[in-house]
């Protein structure tokens, strides 16, 4: 006797209980009558999204999705439905998968295992269950699990003690650079130990600054990954499990493995992603941006270019007194290459009226920052007008490394409503650069090889200010990341000051970083709700 | 027998583990020497300042926390000292208190209940323990208790059943209006109930958005609260137990109780000092804010005036071609009522330019709320240009009903690394504008009887956008805060169309929020850590 397995690897809307709704009937249809499943699993609480924060505080909310797993159990027969739902149960909120089958809930399991670190808070709104859900299909004892679950030895074990033969697990488990291989080798090592095949179902899509990447897979009990779907993108495969007669093993029947991408691409499908989804998803009309001939704009365009079309794209060069030439002919040639709409609009005016109207109370102070600042806002009153008139997103461009410093200006070229690569260290912006130039030529060489500069100043470079960004990357992501002493960041063989100044700068900013726009998580430890550090804070690294 | 226990009410900056550990010597040599007190008592956390986020995540931030308290303990003799610190203790990290005697840590606490709700996250961080401390000064059993633990009854019974005659507790309680009766509540009940007198020992003082209030207390065993330290303010006290012979009851001696402020006093005297401290721990020169003659402004001037002296404070009168002659009036007599030094700088050089450099982008388009943007965020440049170039902060004016509904601009009057009173409904400004002329006449009689504008376009008021203050405050109150649907709103007896009006106004400017400084929260729920919501979200609450 065989059972097909039907993985729903969907993209849904964090809050459309009514979308999302929509999208399991027709994909559990699908799975049915397309695909002859007997089953199809969802990821993890499927019906609100991930994570639905605060609005899980809502009774409204809850009640919504209580509603609509009822409403979709009437709607599907034929078929069982695994799916996700935050669901009250005497009196507490539980993170839960429910079976539907002949138009009811045929059983329900209760997350155990809640994650409350890194983006995760989960423990804010569920009550952690100690019960493991075992129902019966075609003969097969199937036990259900969902996300942190599988990354605990402890409750696949006592699954595989109930009798389990197949464990399924609904997952929202967000990407980073390399999380892939951590997430399959614990779920294979455990299949194996365990021998205990596995169906495991994540969440595909961008949702404010965390990509889930898809990659959904199927692990048979030999600790053999047999079925993989695609990254990043939608996907509805079936996995045809058969059951030996002679040891009652059931075994995965498939072995059609999506390849994965290597790191530097699968970041670029991550960021695409990203800024696909978070325009779609907001409903803008297509994004804008400040384009400086720099090539961390070069980047952005790109990504933006791929991820929306060129048509729904559109970039502004904001020249001034500093801006060289080569920067607005490489502007050009980017926007050119691309197919994109540009302007220039020279800042030059605004600058000159700001200066005056400030001349009195500036009268007898030196130049600083502070004259460099107002450039950079003026550039963001023009971009964000834009975006106003136009209901395009405005996409700031900085990277990580420059944020970490706080090398950038607030309401400045901070300005927009999403920051994609924020997350991204300066020297991943060059080897991203180098990848999409692979694919075709889009950004002038030059770009990659000049020196970074801010150009808000003469003659001004970012090494002016900053160490190499050769030094300085493995620097931050040792502070930021990987939450090492200064001592212990000297002693891997830094020098003192280079440690010194760039730490003191991450320090000192917090107060821009709270004030920026959400990034795309592509790292372990992303700004945002990652890393809650307070603004007001004695601490000092060095 | 006496005992005399000394609440150590102080202000702590959070990270600042030398500059606390200072103070608790300090502090504690006061109380030995000063006040003859046997046992001094910190709140909770004390050597890190609460709450120290992801500091905590740091292993040199524990070693530092840890080596702190050796040094505390060798520094102080012939006292007993109780202080609060993140304890590794077996690879976990526990929120601990520690007894310190003689030199050495006698006994340590860790908490038992973690708070993970609202503005707390103590699970992403500690472990909960579940056993209880007892130690004996002057043959009287004395436990520890940390913040929440009173909050649960078990705790305490438990502490009652092992002896304890006294018990101390920890804590960093954060302020809302009518917070203290709450705290005092729960902790009076309790120690009647059981008969148990309590040292309750709250943390002052503003962290980023939080505000500790201080008024802490002590209770006997009849319920009876004998002492209360001000509300607001650091006080170190002393109070005196006697241990009646017969009943073997410690009874505390005191009858000294601060009075409390009523609630919109105590709002102001938070603000006030939420400003305060941000200024003074973020090490700025003093405050700038722009002057529109509207009421927020006006209030949040006298906040920063009562909170950080006049010299210390300027303000920026900024008009445009639709603001009235009676706002520049109005400002201007705020500032001279406050003895504050002002500038004015009218905006239409900048805008004209603007408008200039966007005509041919703007071409065939119709005016909206793109032109008023760029008034306001002419605005923000000013005010950024003139904080950076003195160090001194920029105050931003929006108040709670405005950054509900969006009616603020992204960069321009939401420009400000501090905003006051973002957590203050406009009914409540007006409240509190009528409190502070109360104690002298600083805001003209006009600035509050007129109807509210923005003066972004000829003849607005806010009226003409959103429903009337006394009708949206309370729709703002029961969606925001108290997660009511909006049918629950309606049968409440508000108006289908301001209940739409409202909610979907809040539904759709989550990014603003999002991008918005911190603010002081003065009610159950501030928007900033204490609700966090997606910004990507198909949930409509209409």
């Amino acid at each position: 006797m065989t059972l097909k397995i039907a993985l729903a690897q969907v993209n849904l809307i964090v809050g459309d209980i009514k979308a999302n709704s929509l999208k399991i009937v027709q994909t559990a249809l699908h799975a049915r009558d397309q695909l002859a499943a007997d089953l199809v699993v969802f990821p993890e609480l499927t019906v609100t999204g991930y994570p639905p924060e605060d609005l899980l505080l809502r009774p409204d909310f809850i009640a919504q999705a209580a509603q609509a797993v009822t409403d979709i159990a009437r709607q599907v027969a034929g078929i069982d439905v695994v799916l996700g739902f935050p669901g009250n149960y005497q009196g507490r909120l539980f993170n839960t998968a429910a079976v539907l089958r002949d138009g009811a809930i045929l059983a329900r399991y209760q997350k155990n295992a809640l994650p409350n670190y890194g983006v995760f808070d989960e423990k804010r709104y569920f009550t952690a269950d100690n019960q493991s859900c075992l129902f019966t299909l075609k003969d097969t004892k199937i036990a259900i699990t969902i996300c942190e679950d599988v990354w605990q030895a402890g409750i696949l074990a006592n699954n595989k003690q109930a009798g389990a033969e197949i464990v399924l697990t609904l997952n929202a488990s967000p990407f980073h650079a390399g999380k892939i291989h951590q997430r399959e080798s614990v779920v294979v090592d455990q299949a194996r130990a365990l021998e205990l095949p596995l169906v495991y179902v994540n969440l595909v899509g961008g949702q404010d600054e965390l990509i889930f990447d898809g990659a959904s897979f199927v692990v048979n009990h030999y600790g053999d990954i047999v079925f993989r779907a695609e990254e990043f993108k939608e996907q509805i495969s079936v996995v045809e499990f058969e059951k030996s007669a002679s040891s009652n093993q059931s075994m995965p029947l498939s072995n059609t493995c999506a390849p994965l991408y290597n790191e530097v691409s699968s970041d670029y499908q991550a960021l695409a992603l990203g800024i696909k989804d978070y325009v779609s998803k907001n409903g803008f009309q297509g994004a804008i941006l400040g384009l400086s001939g720099g090539i961390d704009s070069a980047l952005v365009l790109a990504l933006a270019v791929d991820a929306l079309g060129h048509d729904k794209v559109e970039a502004v060069l904001m020249p001034s007194r500093y801006t060289q030439d080569m920067s607005i002919e490489d502007a050009k040639l980017e926007a050119e290459a691309l197919g994109v709409r540009y302007h220039v609009i020279p800042i030059e005016p605004a600058v000159t009226a700001f200066t005056g109207m400030l001349a009195e109370v500036f009268a007898g102070t030196a130049k600083d920052t502070t004259e460099e600042n107002i450039q950079a806002r003026c550039r963001g009153v023009i971009l964000m007008a834009m975006s106003n008139k136009q209901g395009r997103l405005l996409l700031t461009t900085g990277n990580k490394s420059e944020m970490s410093v706080g090398y950038a200006t607030l309401y400045g070229d901070m300005a927009g409503g999403f920051a994609p690569i924020k997350d991204v260290p300066k020297l991943l912006v060059y080897q991203l650069a180098h990848y999409r130039n692979s694919l075709s030529a889009v950004i002038p060489e030059r770009v990659i090889t000049r020196p970074p500069s801010a150009e808000l100043a003469p003659d001004q470079i970012d090494e002016d200010s900053l160490p190499p960004y050769d030094i300085l990357d493995p620097i931050l992501e040792r502070y930021v990341e990987l939450d090492q002493s200064a001592d212990e960041i000297i002693a891997a063989g830094f020098k003192r000051e280079d440690v010194t100044r760039a730490i003191s700068l991450v320090d000192r900013n917090e107060y821009k970083r709270r004030q920026s726009p959400p990034c795309i998580r592509i790292t372990p430890r992303a700004f945002g709700r990652d890393r809650r550090y307070p603004i007001t804070s004695g601490y000092r690294g060095i």
